[in-house]
């Protein structure tokens, strides 16, 4: 008999292959399911995310589930504690809660918040590496706002999205908002909260705004990236990704 | 002949001695100076610092000088950008400034800002990781803004310095303020403005002011600290220094 433990979890990107276990590398999951394993007399608990995220990308609120055996006598500060102390320190707990047998975290998922930061200046600060990229170029703001308008919303976000072996069946989502603070020549932060995200599509959303903003294209640019395929036509997509390392999992809405 | 160059510089403490150059060992001061003998056909120019910081301790503006020859062609932006194309990322040049001959940059400083990072919760956030400095314990902030008034001001701060070989002639120094921001259970931050400050002296005013504020020690305490020794008596010192990675050099005042 096993009880659903459900964890929020916050993670440096960097030492990591990302939260998805592969072969021969260390990912946050592997991290997570041998602090598990130490704690369950060596037997493996699965761990399931509400989803992937890439090497090198940042989560303040990653969010998963886990079935602990129901003789375990841990509390819920118990776990937190005691997965903590098997965890590298890039890897911490901030957050057990008991959830129902049909909590989870994936496919309970009603939708996610990412943010992206930018250092818009021509010299990174040395405590801004492999937290934020760096954009030496002059952004205009303006026209970054306007054309993050554009894109939000509900339409087929396909024209976003990276290949990742299958093709995924369907691209359309719904981007609530796209927020964004900061000001030239500084820290500029875009908060994206959406029902769900395409394989790297944040990345490719932050990539082709900031292509705007420096003058190298045109909204319309965006926007027809939007449309859907003329019929026996390939998609059109663009590969303007910004780096994985200003990326970060911010919450997971249920 | 020469030419004085002002430089503010920012680095990440953790992977260098500290500012200052020690045999086999990496230092700030090593890094600037072999980016300048690069840059001078491999002749050294001394970088003179405002003064030294410990290992593990960032910057957030430095302040240094160097005489530069005439001869060289590069302008301030030439400077800027040619120093950090040969620093690691871990150092970056924010700032090149002319400055008169008789400018230097430790004996012109009026006076120092240093921030120092508390982490007040049970787990540290993996991105404060080498950043801040966890304090599990509930923190008394209303004890802690308290006893910092008492330091602030004029006082001999002899017991809030660690020994470096030689004793230090003079220890009065004078703290213009101690700024108390945040909340309890979350980040909380010390800014420091004075003349100077000690050898460690404010991680021995921060370690100190934490213990305060963690009931584990009175005010009275700290004021006792401050009093001069009695006649043939050895001083009175503190021995709880909050940790290297928590404290930032944020500004030099001229």
């Amino acid at each position: 008999m096993t009880r659903r433990l459900r964890l929020t979890v916050a993670y440096d990107g960097r030492p990591f292959c990302g939260w998805q276990s592969q072969a021969g590398k260390g990912s946050v999951q592997d991290a997570l399911e041998a602090a598990f394993a130490t704690l369950n007399g060596g037997v493996r608990i699965p761990v399931h995310g509400s989803g992937r995220t890439d090497s090198g990308v940042h989560a303040l609120a990653q969010s998963a589930h886990a079935d602990v055996p129901r003789t375990s006598r841990l509390t819920l500060p118990g776990w937190l504690a005691a997965l903590n102390a098997h965890l590298p320190p890039e890897v911490r707990v901030t957050r057990c809660q008991w959830a129902a047998p049909e909590f989870h975290a994936r496919f309970a998922a009603r939708g996610k918040r990412y943010i992206y930061r930018i250092w818009n200046s021509p010299v990174l600060p040395p405590l801004e590496i492999g937290r934020a990229w760096l954009v030496p170029h002059p952004l205009d703001l303006t026209r970054l706002r306007a054309a993050a308008e554009l894109l939000t919303g509900t339409h087929d976000f396909g024209g976003f999205a990276a290949n990742r072996g299958v093709p995924c069946p369907d691209t359309v989502r719904t981007i609530h908002k796209i927020d964004l603070k900061g000001r030239p020549g500084g820290l500029i932060t875009l908060t994206f909260e959406g029902d769900g995200f395409l394989y790297k599509m944040v990345r490719l959303l932050t990539g082709s705004l900031v292509r705007v903003a420096i003058n190298r294209a045109e909204p319309e640019w965006l926007t027809g990236l939007l449309e859907p395929p003329q019929p026996g036509a390939p998609r059109v997509k663009t590969s303007f990704a910004a780096p994985a390392e200003g990326l970060y999992l911010a919450r997971v809405f249920y």
